[in-house]
């Protein structure tokens, strides 16, 4: 008995700070009618409000009698959702939810509603990839820069060669983008155990060639987060670096109808760069919401003479050159620019349009609908 | 110009949420005497506090004409430290630091303070190793499981064999824990780099057997995380499918001399009883302000026979038995009386006395302690 008293002194002492604070509450619940309802016990404030990626603005929670706030969402879509809590206009995480994920330099809580697209994103019950943060030499930088690789299941027990998928991020993003709120691991966990996805090695670099790495994790240290990238022809060389660690590090298909290249936004449009500048390397490629041409002020031998580059990229007949975009995207205009030119240049190319915008809900569904498409042909 | 324009709509949408409030505050900031000064835009706010690991209780912050509330420290000492603010009795995170750790389901900002032990911690401009999730299956607990692997740099270039060392977690944590609050990457980058430590493969698995995984990495989903821990026998059998998996899937030295196990409290516990009832596995073992003994209640086998098992593992002369505790720690009258138990045996072990308690600050420093007395004989 004295063992056990001496554990629960233990469990007290982790939780004196948060002893001081409200027992706890069950934060967000999702309830059968996929309604979610968010509490916060906050007694002294004034107004309490929700932000959420379902809601324009923020909605006013109510105070009940016993100090704590509630609101209840209308049904929800099934979807990764986030929300944070304005307590008398400060923004503030749930003090009942530990899961978060960061979006540049912001944190925000999230849940899953299961029962539909979100199954994807969820974790399941299925054999699990190995996902890795790694570090590789950029000779073209001059720099040793961190990168993160998902490995499928059976890849560590096995001697099969794979193909690869290169995932790169958005402006503000960075190499843990697409597995914090993109969710990467589960989907390709979830896609490839129901064999909807053929298994393959991911590889989420770094598109930000300043940095060597997500903040925090190199020798700048624990700097704000912003909102950068490189827009500006200094990623798209370092590419090279990239394939030639991974094809020397990982037992890889090194052929181009067993390489893939996909991004969202700024990473659609260094998908789009590289794949023309380095021509029979990627079969595949997506364009998720992709920028598609650099500032006016921008020049760099990468964004020039595309008009050939692409020419030899689509004579080369890519086996798929998928482009998605939300009817609300601001760079929808864009996209339906550079559809027409290959339109008028007769290149083919899929193209998938959704509802919505420039947001994250988008890119994990263009992901779940990319993937099937890749390396299903010898 | 155009595109230009296009990229600042886009940084504004990432935003729009952060912009409801205030402005980017430099919170927090170590000052040249290693004081930290913390800021807190709460205008609304009647009383604000600070709760830190070098704060008894919490310190009352102080409301500027601007809304914004204050607080320095006296100097500190050289670590890493963790914080968070009561505004108006709610704890909340310091919503101008975007780094964060998770202890169980309490989530804190942290901060480094340099020039020092804190060195240790802060990543620094060396080679960097790999930091994997790595999932096995367990036959004895019947079920796959998640564990962290730390391999050095060089370890992917090369065809060298490596030590292990098998770094276990208390109650309360899990796989993730050595690396989130621990520093553990961190630790053995700095300590090899500098020749502190010799390269070494480290596993860090999770010592609750009822789980597979930390929260919200299995199909149990995103529970709120609890304070739990096996103590009862059902982990330490375990072990063996876990040293298999590593012993055939990287490359090991696949000898006594060449592992190492350690954990903190509940792992120190681990450490403990699995070196015992696996002889001749493990020539190094550290125990971080360790339990010692099990729960009265407990019956398992792991646990009896004690005397003779540790008769057979100090007749193979481990060379590394190592203990240390804070002289403030609730278990240090138990490890006296094993240290005593040791003593009238004559069986050989190392000793390190701190001060404090029952605390990261200890452990992340017992590590450092640990690693240069490891694999150093042939």
């Amino acid at each position: 008995m004295k063992k056990i008293l001496l554990s629960l002194i233990l469990l007290v002492c982790a939780f004196t700070l948060s002893a001081q604070t409200a027992p706890a509450l069950k934060s967000p619940k999702v309830n059968s009618d996929k309604s979610v309802t968010f509490l916060i016990n906050a007694p002294a404030a004034r107004t309490v409000k929700l932000t959420a990626d379902f809601i324009k603005g923020a909605a006013y929670m109510k105070k009940g009698a016993d100090g704590v706030w509630s609101y209840t969402s209308e049904p929800l879509r099934s979807d990764l959702h986030y929300y944070s809590f304005l307590v008398d206009s400060l923004s503030i995480l749930d003090p009942d939810n530990t899961y978060v994920i960061r979006d540049t330099r912001r944190l925000m809580n999230y849940f899953i509603v299961e029962g539909g697209q979100g199954d994807n994103y969820k974790v399941q019950d299925v054999p699990h990839g190995t996902v890795s943060k790694v570090w590789y030499h950029s000779q073209t930088l001059g720099k040793d820069r961190r990168m993160s690789i998902y490995t499928p299941s059976g890849y560590e027990n096995g001697k099969d060669k794979y193909p690869v998928l290169y995932l790169l991020h958005g402006m503000g993003g960075d190499e843990d983008a697409w597995l914090e709120i993109g969710r990467a691991a589960q989907i390709f966990d979830n896609l490839i155990s129901q064999g909807r996805a053929k298994p393959m090695i991911v590889v989420m670099t770094n598109g930000n060639s300043k940095h060597q790495s997500a903040p925090g994790e190199s020798a700048e240290g624990m700097y704000k987060p912003y909102f950068g990238g490189s827009m500006d022809g200094s990623f798209e060389p370092s590419f090279k670096d990239v394939i030639s660690f991974i094809d020397s590090h990982y037992r890889t298909i090194r052929k181009s109808s067993s390489r893939a290249i996909a991004g969202l936004s700024m990473g659609g449009f260094h998908s789009l760069y590289i794949s023309a500048n380095m021509p029979g390397t990627f079969d595949y490629v997506g364009l998720f919401s992709a920028a598609i041409y650099p500032g006016k002020d921008v020049h760099s031998p990468v964004y020039e003479n595309m008009d050939s580059k692409l020419a030899t990229q689509f004579a080369n007949q890519p086996r798929l050159y998928y482009m998605a975009i939300g009817n609300n995207d601001f760079l929808y205009k864009d996209n339906a620019l550079f559809r027409a030119s290959l339109d008028s240049r007769g290149y083919k190319y899929e193209y998938h349009e959704s509802a919505g915008g420039h947001e994250w809900k988008n890119w994990r569904d263009y992901l779940c609908d990319f993937l099937p498409k890749l390396f299903i042909m010898k």
